[in-house]
């Protein structure tokens, strides 16, 4: 009979059965027993230990569903050759990689992609999820490739109550990120020289995943109206990525006028798209939002809607959304109609029955009122130290830009910024071409993350790094 | 003072404040309450409805935040123009659409994208997604653009342990899907006349994605030791995607030399890569899953390892992860290093608490069990039922091949099956090419989502339905 030690800790955090597994296991790797060992018998072992003969049989039925032991049947429990077990175990090899950099540590974030996670609706969005996990196990097969029935009802009521989006749920399609959705898009629209007109300034992602995505960018420069006819019209583009609502990163609101110019050069040719990003607009504190483009140009017209939950819920629940004019819809379900959603059905439901019973436009209006309320403060406390100071974009959206008329330049207003642990870019960095376009002496402000307490001493931070 | 009627029901569902809070919002906007009505005072109306004033009032401030009424200070609450609310309100579009294919009800669903969902560790997923739901609200923000370090270091320990797989987590990108992986590699692998070979038969969404992101494909025709060397280098692609633990659908083996034959095509030129795709490799019954390509190649070699948790967890949450090797690394941090990454942290982050804290092996061990007993199972009652067939693959992944040496044609085969209410696919729909080298009247059975009490019954519909 082989002699095995064990040391069982009736009082520790695991459980009996697992301590015994992990031991008899952990002895078996380091070869203290070896292949063909014959264990003691359940009966006898558990009279050993002073525990219940299920304490043992567990530990034991563990170890052979993993491999380490056979149970050979009357004769009991045998160890198993362990290098069996792994398959290849060569050294941990030495590779030599990129290092990834690391983030740097800051006391204030001002970046616009965080958002305030302390408005997101844990108590509710955990007891859907919870529900669901238990209640609907058939959410584990595989669901529409568009994305859940329901789900895309709710949302096509939503973008036609809030945003004005005009579309029925079969247009819609729900993927893992506007970027996702963006290169999906990119491959349904590249083809016959196929080019795009992108903000300039603006945001950079776009531009990258339609590049990668095989489709030329041209940069088309902004007035304060958005996207110029005539700069449009001038680059040869046949697509434009555009924020209509609120541009970013200047919080321009394109004006009725300037949509409708754009929607005509759209009709001008077989084969224009429009992109509208509607990345943050639901948060707008002045008046009500402005109803988006494609509500404008209908169901069958030239623009492709996409939003995002990012901002509404958190950055890290990865859904979005994007709806697809009529013509292009057919076109979609030939080339991608079989590749499988990327967006966790569980996520899905949640996010259905959270539109569905309500809760959705009562976290909208909660998140609204906190993030114009930290506008304010911010803006008042930004007033009250600088004794010049412009502040734009200060009704839409979760960020601000700030100039300085007689400030340090730009690069110092960062960098001093920086020094004083205050994280955030100035606003020539959005400029991809002719950045001598851009007014001197402005940052953008991203201030969604920031505790309403902490305003004062940022800006006091602020003031200090930047005074003359 | 304005009369209105309301009609509170105690013992209702949904909470006192609700009711009245749904049927305000209905009074104003169907009509009945106008713009610029006056409503009674909160003491007044919870009179009036023998309820808590603490009811009207959160009932009040709803309709106060999403913009029904307007609070004017020390004259109460008015209802706004409901025109307002709604920036856009057309009529519904008739739009007409692609009809929607509906799925077709069967009573037996032998597909090979299934799996067995009450086989899904419910508790201890719903367990952990709740515990870090309530305590880690840092995963709301942005995480790491290839995956949660954690959870990428958790993936390749347990890689290298049960697919020797030999990498660093550096070289892991978590994504939502290996089509989404498999579309960010086809761009990072794009230019120079890239093509790639596929296996034929084969899976053919992988070719699908490829060629949606400019990689032109070429099918290849397998043997018995999966892709053939001669046709691969005939085909001229410097890419190719295969499934060497177990060839979808024949479920062949790679063995070790032509593994190394195919490691020996690709160091042969500039820029060839190997694409592994490990899909179903956890569940082999007979021995020990054969260790992966990448293993053979090591972390600097040429083969991309892609790997899903479809079917060892379910399809729906959509987690998989690719190995870049080395040298692809920097590329991929320069052309894609700054998209956000596509899945949930939550769901990110359970993954990584099932996996370090041993649940995952255990899960695996007992669907492995489950699956193998399935199997078997099957085998037998077809075995039993059928005087001549022939069952291939029986030993590996989640389905096997039936072939009746006297039985109808596979077309008749699969139709007769669908009319007896079974859906399953004839092996010919693999062939992408070179229909003509399938074996005849063979069908593919997907077997995961079966219960074993069912099995009978199935075996009995298949042989009334393929009888002579």
């Amino acid at each position: 009979m082989l002699e095995i030690t064990l040391c069982l800790n009736p009082a520790g955090d695991r459980p009996l059965y697992q301590q015994l597994y992990e031991d008899l296991a952990r002895q078996i790797k380091s070869g203290r027993l070896k292949a063909g060992d014959r264990l003691p018998g359940k009966r006898s072992l558990a009279a050993q230990l002073a525990v219940a003969v299920n304490t043992v049989d567990t530990a034991y039925q563990m170890l052979v569903a993993e491999g380490y032991l056979e149970a050979r049947e009357k004769s009991g429990f045998f160890v198993l050759e362990y290098s069996d077990m792994l398959p290849v175990q060569p050294q941990t090899p030495e590779i030599s990689l990129p290092p990834e950099p690391p983030p740097a540590p800051v006391r204030f974030n001002l970046s616009t992609g965080a958002v305030d996670t302390t408005l997101f609706p844990f108590r509710t969005w955990g007891r859907i999820q919870k529900e669901l996990l238990y209640a609907s196990p058939e959410l584990l097969s595989h669901g529409h490739r568009q994305g859940d029935p329901e789900l895309r009802q709710a949302l096509a009521s939503y973008l036609r109550a809030y945003r004005g989006v005009i579309c029925s749920p079969e247009q819609i399609v729900v993927g893992a990120g506007v970027e996702y959705l963006l290169g999906l898009l990119a491959q349904l629209l590249r083809g016959q020289n196929a080019a795009a007109a992108v903000e300039n300034p603006g945001y950079d992602r776009p531009r990258m995943i339609l590049e990668n995505n095989g489709i030329s960018c041209r940069c088309v420069d902004i007035d304060t109206s958005g996207l110029t006819v005539s700069g449009l019209r001038a680059s040869g583009a046949n697509i434009c990525y555009i924020t209509p609502s609120h541009h970013f990163p200047t919080g321009a609101t394109m004006p009725a006028g300037r949509r409708a110019q754009l929607l005509r050069w759209a009709s001008e040719g077989e084969g224009r798209y429009i992109l509208e990003d509607d990345y943050d607009a639901e948060f707008r504190f002045d008046i009500r939002p402005i109803p988006s483009l494609q509500g404008m140009a209908g169901p069958a017209g030239p623009v492709v809607y996409l939003c995002t939950f990012s901002k509404s819920l958190a950055p890290s629940i990865r859904i979005a959304c994007m709806v697809l004019p009529v013509p292009l819809l057919s076109r979609y379900r030939t080339a991608y109609g079989s590749y499988s959603n990327t967006v966790s059905r569980f996520e899905q439901q949640t996010l259905y029955r959270f539109l569905n019973e309500g809760y959705f436009t009562r976290h909208l209006a909660r998140m609204r009122s906190a993030y114009k309320n930290r506008a304010e403060l911010l803006a008042r406390s930004l007033e009250e130290r600088f004794s010049r100071v412009t502040l734009t974009g200060r009704h839409t959206g979760l960020h601000l830009l700030l100039t300085l008329p007689d400030g340090p330049s730009e690069t110092q207003m960062e960098q001093s910024a920086l020094d004083a642990g205050v994280c955030l870019r100035g606003l020539s960095r959005y400029y991809m071409e002719r950045v001598q376009l851009c007014p001197p002496n402005t940052v953008v402000l991203g201030y969604a993350s920031l505790r309403d307490a902490d305003i004062p001493e940022l800006t006091g931070a602020l003031y200090s790094a930047w005074r003359p």
